[in-house]
């Protein structure tokens, strides 16, 4: 047994051996990651048994199905991992080159942030992609599990370090053995010894860690995202946008909880709506301001219904007079996740994007986009919520800080 | 006398409208908002004279001198205003394009960040230059002032905001009316108004708002500058850049602190620095480790010499066996700002440069060009020592976040 503050300064002094690693080293260790997954597949799965059997009566079915592993979950982490290797290098590009008005030479080159926190909860494969992505863009790593997951995750950590040991890596990649909250307060108020913490999982936690570290900490997740149909919407696509960012996943953070309606179009598109979402086998259940009521069947909303993450089949539904208002509602009740319009009419696009102010804005197409894979950054480290550093999906390139480079012949000031 | 809050909400309000201002419009106002300050002349004079009247028998000389404004120090500040309207707009700027794999076309743009705290101490030109700063970059400024300037920072803010007001943007730019620490601590928790707070000033300024705001910080500032002298290194080169670094001006944060110096040349370079830099008006101190004592007069260095921003006229010397040696004293004791190397060798400037971690590192070159000004920025908001959203001088683009404009045509997930 380590303690915490052990398990952080070995991370900070893995860190300058991994920022100069080569991408070839890199990729090298990252499939041999991989591999040792694999072979650990029964020493992961019995951990994840122990785990399981004392999660069984506390979960819900969906969080125990998540805690679970099978021989192919694991295989499939393995390919995550195998993934990230394919990745570019986010370390050691040149982001900026000029010479200076004094004859200096000045180079912006990617570099690792140094050290990165992570805590999370019970999904196991988070585990594996942390440490993946930390080794990636050459950042050593210090992970705290979840309770439910905490045999689980030591396991593949095990694995893992198993690799790293033969570089004299061992040290790259941990995970706390303390795994209780005191923990995590240690690892918030570790100044010096981490230079990042990213929170990732519910909005208590995030929360807790956004109000509670010293460290500079990245707000990741929550998201109220809107979809406001316009009046030049065309309402069969509006229709299906909504069914999409509603529907297809309602437990994610890009999920949308909230349609404004244009009240010109109001009468010809609620029932279309409510048509289209009260069917099949998880119907809508629609939260219905007063504006809304006379077009649409549903429970009177609450003070609180424009303001709730949901996460379920619920969606909070208000007609607005204009753009103007549907822009000011976003503005008031939006967590600045995603948001989008639903319009034909290029001037009001082209408001809505300017003026909404979300990490991502949407034209005629679902929230539900707002992913680092569907962007094509190939993996993601969480959803930025906040705007410094990184907004929005973050790649690897979020793992990265930079440093100037600079090159003279005995210049003075 | 408005609250804390009822300043921070009125930034915040103001906040959207700026983000919509053009270049022209906001150029505009920083000419006008130069003039309006050199018109307020007599009223900004008249509070500049109730401050220094208020500080003269608790401030030192240096200080009293920094606080005290003059007619042509009043024109200085205009003109400071004109030369950030000169500058490049950083808001809208296209970061990134591209057509994802689902065929959404999707743009990165640059924006403002909303709304920007600054807490700083005693010169009253930073009230100015921040204003002028968040203006151009399309954020909303709280500005606290020290408290020995109050009332000048004060009449700086009323001229601007005259200026302001007739453009309905009075709330654009800010000064706390409660200039006490309550003040200061709540802008620190003041969570979703303010998206950024920028400490300026002294280390237990910038150490209080780093350990303690909920509201994203941005370290600035301490620097423990060192400075290597290679076995390779060309001595006069060496010595005219250790004078520099140390005494073109010690109270900066670019100054450097200490001399690390291979033992190869220990015995021919320190004398040579010795004898350049006891002289004169403000002959050096130096604060001697055992390692460098046989080759240089001084102070012998005590336990925490090596890890003291001294702002002074002294300078701890260290000899070292090589670079492997140089480099791990720099990675345990500096405070990753600006370290520079000096030496003839590519081999072992190459190795310095990409393994010292600092915001700058430099080749044969003084530490003091860590600087907006040199770098070519035009401006500087300050100098970040963490490694999250900017590092090293930050210009106007570090006033700035992005968002992603997503373009469909109905596309769902």
């Amino acid at each position: 047994m380590a303690t915490t503050r052990e398990i952080l300064l070995r991370a900070k002094s893995a860190a300058p051996q991994l920022a100069l690693l080569t991408t070839e080293q890199k990729n090298e260790l990252l499939l041999a990651c991989a591999d040792a997954l694999e072979q650990a597949e029964d020493t992961i799965l019995a951990a994840n048994a122990q785990d399981t059997a004392a999660a069984k009566d506390t979960l819900g079915e969906v969080m125990l199905d998540r805690l679970t592993l099978t021989p192919s979950r694991v295989r499939a982490m393995a390919d995550g991992v195998r993934d990230v290797a394919k990745l570019p290098d986010p370390v050691g590009i040149e982001l900026d080159s000029f010479t200076a008005p004094n004859g200096l030479h000045i180079r912006k080159i990617s570099v690792p942030l140094g050290t990165v926190g992570m805590i999370y909860e019970s999904r196991p494969n988070v585990t594996s992609d942390a440490a993946a992505l930390c080794l990636k863009s050459g950042n050593a790593c210090v992970l705290k599990s979840g309770k439910e997951a905490f045999r689980t995750s030591c396991a593949i950590v095990s694995a893992i370090k198993d690799v790293l040991r033969k570089e004299n890596l061992e040290n790259a990649v941990n995970i706390l053995d303390d795994n209780s909250r005191a923990g995590a307060a240690e690892m918030m108020t570790a100044v010096g010894l981490l230079d990042v913490l990213i929170p990732r999982g519910g909005k208590g936690l995030i929360r807790h860690c956004v109000e509670n570290s010293r460290v500079p900490c990245i707000e990741t997740g929550t998201g109220i995202c809107h979809i406001y149909v316009d009046k030049d919407a065309d309402l069969s696509k509006a229709v299906a946008i909504v069914k999409n960012a509603k529907t297809s996943r309602p437990s994610v953070c890009n999920a949308a909880e909230v349609c404004l309606v244009h009240k010109d179009i109001a009468s010809a598109f609620l029932p279309m709506l409510e048509k289209e979402l009260s069917g099949g086998e998880h119907p809508v259940e629609f939260r219905v301001d007063p504006s809304a009521a006379p077009y649409l069947h549903g429970t009177a909303a609450s003070d609180t219904d424009f303001d709730t993450e949901f996460l379920d089949y619920i969606l909070a539904v208000k007609v607005v007079d204009d753009l103007e208002q549907a822009i000011g509602h976003i503005a008031a009740h939006s967590t600045h996740h995603s948001d989008a319009i639903v319009t034909e009419s290029v001037a009001a696009a082209r408001a809505f994007l300017q003026r909404v102010d979300s990490a991502a804005v949407y034209h005629n197409a679902s929230t539900r986009f707002t992913d680092g894979g569907e962007f094509g950054f190939g993996c993601e480290i969480g959803i930025s919520t906040q705007k410094l550093h990184a907004r929005g999906p973050m790649g690897l390139a979020a793992l990265t800080s930079y440093k100037y480079v600079v090159t003279g012949n005995g210049q003075i000031r």
